[in-house]
């Protein structure tokens, strides 16, 4: 990554931190957003691995670093290759359009961190 | 589709129309441009029927009611059916939020213009 | 409102028809955001009052008509008036900037069939 | 313009109405923000034309249809020829990808009702 | 905060010698919207811890962690408590979807550097 | 800049660094993309002076640090001089609200690197 950005362990690291700091708050609704965003992307008529690819692209044109570093991790845990990330890459770049190269650039440099499935 | 709507048969053609215009109208760039957005959605690494998965996903956290117009024919030609959409959905819906909820409701009333696979 | 646009009266007959069908779908993520979505504007620790305008102006910044219809519905059911309202929107309006203008014209013009307070 | 869409002159009547609406009813910040969003197309360091080139690449990129519109008209009353427009365009396509093709058509159709400069 | 964030002292001290150098370079449209911008937050028909909960939830669903930082202060000067700041953030959630959660742990995060009321 | 961000230095050498890493990965769709993305900035009908005003433009309203940064520097290297940036910065501003402040205040300190025309 760049040398301003964080290595994926601090992400991970504040990612858990303030999760269960969120959790622990105890706001009813937003516990439950939690609870729902992990069932989403659980096996349903679709696999999960397609599920994670549609995480990773609407997090590319919705240009969310932190969701994009999130959804290449569960790529890779599901076995997705570079050439299947970088067709996944190609939609979300025609469709968010140049705004999305700066975000590419980032998953790039993140995809380094990843063991390759 | 609600009464303020475009028909599927009134979208089709003035897409059609439109495109025609802008494709003789002989800017390169846009010209190049269509043609790359074509090409993006055909079998890569990952399937057709991925790829329009994608392209739905991202253009319902957008918000394009067009572009989700689009990729439901597009995904009901390659045969996803209706339990596969809604996960697709939920996904949208998640990451994108009750934002989503108006297209959502425009998506699913457009479906009932559309052969199920 | 303006000629190309739906009837308070229709909006929420399309709301109601699609809603429902949504939820007869039976996609247990999706009909559990709906559920989220209701629940997050009950009384808490803020008023009723409060957390629908603060939906409402989320709605103006992310310009979703059918959403700011919906939040007005809900405001003036809860007795905001006028003048709260154009607080609101002048909130909306300095953040979100001049590309809000144009569904302020439309929840003007949507506030003319809804009763004053 | 397609059938769901409105007429330039039913755009500019309803426009003018609801300005107008929005400027009685009197809140200052609202309309301090009305009277900079004019002064800021004003001659400046840049020309008249540059600007509304701005405010329509700007607002493309941003999908706002009725902001589009607007500049499209005084971009023509400001003289920029097709040419000028379709570069504008094609910028806008680049920096905002395929999400901006819809909006794209709808301008290209709104061209077919304002004069050639 | 994480290491890769600014600390609540740096954010401060940037964001002012900015302001200041923005004003002084003289521009009058961009003065202006500063100014339009303080007046807007100011009290009105809504008081000002709503107007600044508005402006924190504007800020979270649009996704610019400096607005929220400078809402957060506010609205901790304002003398908004834990649960009401939960209870906005759940309504920015739920509107903007799991994108602002990465924009919500850095919020929460930065709750530990102000005094609660 | 602040402390946190890049230097002009540092982006310029990650940019480099990943643009080449991208290329290299043989997506023909994402090479095609970055092969148009130079082009549109070519003189055509408009100058590209023009052009990449409407680059810096486009970038700020959509709120992409790294396009704005690309675009400033190709803006100084065109000529562009300090009111005319600041003229297209009050566009961006009003056109896309309090929401572009923290990408201006970026940008100025990003102007502070770069040499005047």
């Amino acid at each position: 990554m760049s040398d301003s950005a964080q290595t994926l362990e601090a992400f991970r690291h504040f990612r858990e931190k303030m999760n269960a700091g969120i959790l622990e708050a105890g706001n009813l609704n937003i516990n439950r957003f939690f609870a729902l965003d992990t069932r989403t992307y659980e096996t349903g008529a679709l696999p999960v691995k397609t599920k994670e690819l549609l995480g990773l692209v609407a997090s590319m044109v919705l240009r969310c670093d932190d969701c994009v570093t999130y959804h290449l991790v569960r790529c890779r845990e599901e076995g997705v290759n570079d050439a299947e990330l970088y067709d996944a890459f190609a939609v979300a770049l025609v469709v968010g359009g140049s705004i999305v190269i700066p975000h590419l650039r980032r998953a790039v440099a993140r995809l380094e961190e990843l063991p390759a499935p």
